[in-house]
């Protein structure tokens, strides 16, 4: 670090996700000095997550290592840290590799699995947040399958074939259908034995439609699309409990399974909390519309843990082109802040939204323009292609596709390592 | 299972590896019941994990779903169950999916790593036989880069950069071998900051020369071809223990690291002890020349937990081919058996043996014929290519290679997965 850098103002990004990338991009030809924490090495493709939960991707190509991102970004370093918390007042970080002071602070934490309080449903559902949630699920469900082939009971057999997702949202219908169809491939394929007992997938919703930010009519196209791979779409039904083996639900029904997804809850990540800032629902803090932390005006908070309404009155959602968007509008803010220049309000431009419900189908809102089915489809698989970082993965997951695709094959049926074989004491 | 199956003899298989699967195949078309064990739902192709333990290759790369392999195999069920014990008396296993009988067994139940009583060793250093051994080395290598990144005593950061491999058979060589390759590929692509810090590799064999299988002209060729890449080999040095933070050396010398790769000895599978057959050194079991166990002419025991002497009067080495026509002749005798016919005693014949160490470097013995360098690196790459199971497999191995090689880059620098990411209860 030589003494002209020094002399630069220290910009802390916190997460490598969607948002803080874009804002540690943004800065790239910016005089001044970065410093990029994750607690993990890569940047992850969150919205790929389920494909690896079904054993369509492997876990490596929807995660790019952060460090090659950014390589050639020569006023940015990256640390692999956790923090811990903050004294906002002296502005400086506290992380489990020391502490760190910052000039201006960019939070980009994220979101985490929501479970309302039901502490049974987080200790015995998965949630589908992280590529440790994705590799457990895939695992978990590849076992069950080889447990229903050794189970000659028909009622313990049918409650290991029976998958509950919870929530309407993209996650939950797109889990859902990858779902029923890692189901059918593996069998048909694997355990040809088993193909007289039906698996049964089971989507709850609370509400009274699928997909509430999109078209009615591609609500309803989902729920069709959904029946026919055998997905059983019940609304208005809600999870009161779990205990790992019978889900419980409001209106008393129960549900013998051994598997539930959570897809119904995200909330601002635990950090953000902890940084003892004044927040409102689901943990989100209230910023102002520049971004900026009340009473701390060098500090932005961006994505899924800051609330911030948008044109409609609404909060803007938990999803990844918010966070981007944001992520480019607080890394022009801090800039104009370093000049002296006045601070300007965020604007959300709703690029759309899409879901897949697995081969050939999918919906999809591109502003004015609604797609349904083949078409959607193909332009969701495009769409992920493109925005995905990474020739290696973009070719990989090009690959999986298209030989799950075209072989009606699952690639990755691995029951993959997850946990230490053995405890080992680390250096680390 | 109808009544005509029912009524043949059930051949019972343990360990879907090398031996495992070739006797399963070599029984596809004959008039038995097969039922192959394996604690893990895939065939692990164990000659490349040190790939995956070095970022090169994605773990699932190189493990292929048993069910996968032998789909089309109609005599045969796959069962994902640990064998706990047996009674050989009684014909049967106790396996942790309950017991199971047999008419006719065939154990190939594989080697596991082997620290010579050595606790301390078995505790802090890393093993490589099993997938999670693999990945636990690639995330604990990556997060020693990122710990020196950020370590500033000088001293300290020697040690996070200073990784000892111990053995040097095939498994040891290519490993440090391929640590070298990481380090110059991460120390320069993702740590320049880093690069004035040379990593040190350290390569410790107890006798005199490397890969004793090898003709004396190899060996020095290795030697050189790993000085090349910053690889130091020392001979006539054991290891004494291993507290995770140094290593002693047997002639009192000792080593300041965080990584200790232990390539140094491998022992028969615990199972086999725990069949209380006799058992002569590294826990192999004495079997006839016809691969029976003594006194249960119904057991045939094959691959690395059997010992056996070849024409040269030594016992024949722990390797992937001894393993595999060992499953071609046990599945020949049992079904001679079968039909009331002699047993024939099985002769090895020496494939040859090939060892890379890394980037155009390999050495290779086949019959009379010895390659090395490039020549034999290519070998090396065609040899492995073809092995590999499953054509997906082979086309993402092909591409990584090309990847890593054309770009001299490293494809899986991602520390993934590795233990449960929270305690989850689960119905497995």
């Amino acid at each position: 670090m030589n003494e002209n850098q020094t002399t630069l103002p220290h910009v802390v990004i916190v997460g490598a996700g969607f948002g803080g990338l874009r804002a540690a991009r943004a800065l790239a030809k910016a005089p001044v000095r970065i410093t990029l924490l994750d607690r993990n090495n890569y940047h992850l493709f969150q919205p790929l997550l389920y494909q690896v939960a079904t054993a369509g991707l492997s876990p490596d190509e929807i995660a790019q290592p952060v460090r090659a991102i950014l390589r050639s970004q020569r006023n940015l370093e990256f640390r692999l840290a956790e923090v811990r918390g903050a004294d906002l007042a002296a502005r400086r970080l506290d992380t489990d590799q020391g502490s760190l002071e910052y000039d201006y602070l960019i939070l980009a934490a994220g979101g985490v699995t929501n479970t309302f309080g039901m502490q049974d449903v987080a200790r015995h559902a998965f949630g589908l947040k992280s590529l440790e949630d994705a590799v457990a699920i895939r695992n978990h469900l590849l076992r069950l399958f080889e447990q229903a082939a050794q189970e000659n009971a028909p009622a313990r057999r049918k409650a290991l074939l029976t998958f509950v997702v919870a929530g309407g949202g993209p996650t939950g219908v797109e889990c859902a259908g990858a779902i029923s169809e890692l189901a059918q491939v593996v069998l048909h394929k694997d355990l040809p034995g088993l193909a007289i007992q039906r698996p049964q997938i089971i989507l709850l919703e609370a509400a009274q439609r699928l997909l509430p930010a999109m078209p009615e009519r591609s609500g309803e196209f989902t729920v069709q699309a959904l029946a026919e791979k055998g997905v059983d779409v019940r609304f208005g039904t809600a999870v009161a409990g779990y205990d790992g083996r019978v889900v419980r639900l409001k209106d008393g029904e129960t549900l013998a399974t051994h598997t539930l997804v959570w897809a119904a809850g995200v909330e601002a990540a635990p950090l953000i909390t902890a940084l003892g800032l004044q927040s409102g629902s689901l943990g989100r803090v209230h910023v102002l519309p520049t971004l900026q932390v009340p009473e701390h005006p060098e500090v932005y908070l961006i994505g899924d843990a800051a609330h911030l309404e948008g044109e409609d009155g609404r909060p803007l959602p938990m999803v990844a082109p918010v966070a981007m968007q944001q992520g480019d509008h607080a890394a022009r803010n801090l800039l104009r802040a370093a000049e002296g220049l006045a601070q300007q309000p965020f604007r959300y431009r709703d690029p759309g939204i899409m879901a897949t419900i697995g081969r050939n189908r999918a919906v999809a809102k591109l502003g004015p323009v609604e797609l349904r089915g083949w078409f959607a489809w193909l332009a969701w698989v495009v769409v992920h292609i493109f925005q995905l970082i990474g020739f290696r993965n973009r070719m990989m997951v090009l690959l999986d596709w298209a030989w799950n695709y075209l072989v009606y094959d699952r690639a990755v049926r691995v029951i993959g390592p997850e946990r230490r074989a053995r405890t080992k004491e680390y250096a680390s």
